[in-house]
């Protein structure tokens, strides 16, 4: 059972252990500076399938293979696959767990999800529903470009707050024990928005809702930011990192000892991402590939992982709306193994 | 805490209550059967907004703001809202989550989405996560119809398979401890597909996951069909739930006495609903509206909720994909008030 600590926060009694995990990335993302840590590569953007689309569903399942058998277990042991990914109706997600044969609960945080679906993995675990819960998230830029966007052949300029969507799936394996890195507590974010309409810039529009959730994590468990190694956001890129920051400083919070991003992390500049990487693959592979591993090899002891969403959708943009975001906070300790 | 019963299911020990509910419907809903017991009517399908979508966010607002005051609490005693909608990446839910002051979980399950949030909010409440959890999912037919079809405007003609999308939201407050109906088991769906390709034929191709998480349910738990006083699928509609009856019986199971189908139980055949109702607002306003309250009322014992979703996307449609489908069911049971 969680215990609540404060008014948004809650504690783990009986952690939940990072049993295995997979991270499957894109050829650009292999490049970047993280790229020795993912377990997989797809060299081009179809990976054998007739569709971009079909790529990233392919991408969805092989990165869940990967982390059930990093776990060691066999898939009949697997009760609960959560996840989902940016697509409409999350067709990735959904087309992927088709061909498998676990109970499935989909989900849409946009680039939050993977910190949503530990969350949900969690609850499930916590709650007796489950022994072993798949968590998966999947990006893919040629499939956001074309959905949210402009089409690639276009060639469309990218203005200088853009960021790059990643190409990747990244699973885990959430366990009721065992060895290795664990959940101990969870922040679910509200959804918050601060009046940015510009679809280019989400760094900012996800600033916003960053720092509440650090802010209401900190307060609730009466933690200095110094508690963590760091603070890991999910895609907020440089410029929403800084106003992140900033609204923290305003708070009274000073973050910039901690203050990591998946989004900054993923991609060197040399790589011309622009404000840095971005999509619900970003996260999801950095977290798994390397976050867990550093974890694992105790140069890490805590961190919280802050996965952040923008919640437009191209109509709402059309319609004249501002951008809603959330973001989903999830504490992770080394563990013992 | 949660145990699982056979390898699919899971009994609550403590069950989880409806504590409140909220049930608003468009004007051809509220025409229909169940028309008298829904809680309030939207005359048109602007409801005052600029936009389909916004009437629709608004719907959604609307429902968890009833369902909130039904349960008589205060917004603040709120955990967790869980839910979502049709639209591409849920700007319905998301934009309503944002009036609120909730923690938010966004959830795409197509038409399963409120049995979906029912498990979900049920395994918050277990976990320790929320004493107090509202469940919100709704659907628009004319935001649907252009999503998924073709403009309103164009006039086109059904075919015969058809369904007409609810225009209705539905939300439920589950609460860790209270009097009324109570959730007291979930089977948790897999992702089926028989290869039904016609998007106009959804019944079809939910059928198979109806039935197969209705076999694995009463499987699992050792139940006949008739323990039920209802097994009450989503939105099948009258074609759909022909074929699920047909596949539970070549598997030994009789349904017939007990099936009912929100999709055609909301709307009557005067109404030329063509197979019935369908749209995640289906089964969520049907459940709140007119399924608690007969369970209110004691004239319901136990139910079998089975809300179904087709996970199609227009573009996977578009890409010769066949549509896969999910169903969740959540026990109900009268409880003591």
């Amino acid at each position: 059972m969680a215990k609540k600590v404060g008014n948004f926060t809650v504690a783990l009694e009986r952690p939940v252990v990072f049993r295995g995990g997979g991270a499957i990335v894109g050829k650009m993302e292999k490049q970047g500076p993280l790229g020795d840590y993912f377990d997989h590569v797809v060299q081009d953007d179809l990976w054998g399938e007739k569709s971009w689309e079909k790529a990233e569903s392919k991408m969805y399942y092989e990165a869940v293979r990967h982390a059930v058998k990093d776990a060691g277990l066999m898939a009949e042991e697997i009760d609960l696959l959560a996840g989902g990914d940016l697509l409409n109706q999350l067709i990735s997600a959904g087309f992927a767990a088709r061909e498998t044969e676990f109970p499935f609960l989909g989900l849409y945080g946009a680039c939050s999800t993977m910190a949503e679906s530990l969350i949900i993995g969690s609850m499930a675990i916590e709650a007796g529903f489950a022994h072993h819960v798949a968590c998966c998230v999947t990006s893919h830029f040629s499939t956001a470009e074309r959905q949210f966007r402009t089409p690639l052949e276009l060639g469309t300029q990218k203005t200088p707050t853009a960021q790059r969507t990643v190409t990747g799936a990244g699973a885990s394996v959430l366990s009721v024990s065992g060895q290795g890195p664990r959940i101990t507590g969870c922040t679910i974010g509200k959804v918050l928005d601060y009046g940015i309409k510009d679809a280019a810039n989400m760094g900012a529009a996800m600033a916003p809702a960053a720092a509440d959730t650090i802010y209401r994590h900190l307060s609730d468990t009466g933690r200095d930011p110094g508690y963590y190694d760091a603070i890991v956001t999910g895609d907020l890129g440089i410029f929403g990192q800084q106003l992140m920051l900033e609204q923290l400083r305003e708070k009274g919070m000073d973050l910039r000892d901690v203050a990591w991003d998946c989004g900054i992390e993923i991609f060197s500049q040399d790589q011309d991402p622009h404000m840095g990487g971005s999509g619900c693959g970003c996260s999801a592979t950095v977290l798994n590939a390397y976050l867990l591993r550093r974890l694992r090899e105790g140069d890490l002891n805590r961190i919280l992982f802050v996965a952040t969403g923008a919640l437009l959708s191209p109509l709402s943009t059309l319609q004249g709306e501002s951008i809603p975001s959330i973001a989903h906070g999830v504490v992770i300790e080394r563990g013992d193994g």
